[in-house]
């Protein structure tokens, strides 16, 4: 199951640096998570309205090259399931040179009521 | 009713310019108000899980200093009643040389389970 | 001269009270107005590598009607030459009801090298 | 070589979960990074006047207890160098049960005039 988001780098991201902050790449990748369930009928906030909270539990980002003040990119999201977590891996595309720019794993657990699920028919039945 | 409280530049809350973002100044008024109303025993997320929300309305910022990296500073705060409003008057100081980085006017209208609600006990009663 | 931009919440950009925090209104209008501004061949990083900042003197917010997860919205600028300053209006459009989300007027100065210049000679091209 | 920096949860930095918003926990660890290098005597905003960038090339971070609302916590960080990177092991304790909120590793690399260094002197004397 895979998915894509395009998206431009806002100037407000970047940091002294000139270049984006690191941690908008985990903002970068949340949307595009929140997107890809979006497109499969799961809205986030709908989910938590009704108990059930998709948390990350993980994640590590890996930084290629930076994203600049201008940058188009694409977000390039796929999901498996590994036990009782769901797996994203992401990978953030700078479109100038189609260069990986950031590469992301995320591993995500789901909390039912607050406590820790073994399944998510919801999420369980969009990936099958 | 006044209250000061003591704050410093975080690196990422610069931007290319090499100056704190805009929006950030916003956010430290925001932090400085939730603060002045904890330090008089009430909760801005206790009140929302209460369906008490106080909401603004209307908020205008005039900049006349930047902080920079490194920069502490002082967000003074003083608030009053006016009609069904909350007025809120905030002072950013740069500390390095006392000199008004910013000053804030913050116009916040409570919302009682989603509705306008002309008086709220709860702040009246702090007020008083 | 006016300019308009769609864009969608990111779930990020919304706080406790389960709507968008209001800095991040703020935000959305930076990103209209460099995008404006790119649109007409100007680059608000590249302005400042040569020496040209473009700052906010003064901004104010109303909030009408908040966004919240999954809304779209529109921010549509419109800027004109007030003595030395640029003044843009802005609105933000929720575009499920059209309703106006937030209005914003925002008064920018140029400092050029550091101080405040009288003419942007590259900005007053644009607008004229 | 460790550092603690104590710090307090700020309402806008809650998502619609009701909990610091993921990314945050990475601005959180930036932030004491930076504090720990300007108690040395290094200024991040200064390495970047001068042509030296320290950049992030690769963070993980393990979640295991939510920081909500009026939370204080503790960013406890230590460096070591390993070869030509910096590496940080950060854990942020939360102070009402002292709980482990998040274990941060993150690995720096050293960027002179814009080229990976195999050494950065200043920041090696530090370690020392």
């Amino acid at each position: 199951m895979t998915h894509e988001l395009r998206m431009k780098v806002r100037d407000y991201e970047c940091d002294l640096q000139g270049i984006v902050n690191n941690a908008n790449y985990q903002h970068y990748t949340e949307h595009a998570r929140h997107e890809m369930l979006l497109g499969l009928g799961v809205s986030f906030a709908d989910l938590h309205q009704r108990g059930i909270d998709v948390v990350v539990a993980r994640i590590s980002l890996s930084y290629k090259a930076p994203l600049r003040s201008g940058d188009e990119f694409l977000v390039r999201s796929e999901v498996r399931k590994e036990g009782v977590k769901y797996v994203f891996r992401q990978d953030i595309i700078r479109l100038s040179d189609n260069r990986l720019s950031c590469r992301v794993e995320v591993v995500n657990a789901v909390l039912i009521d607050g406590k820790l699920a073994a399944e998510c028919p919801e999420l369980d039945r969009l990936l099958s």
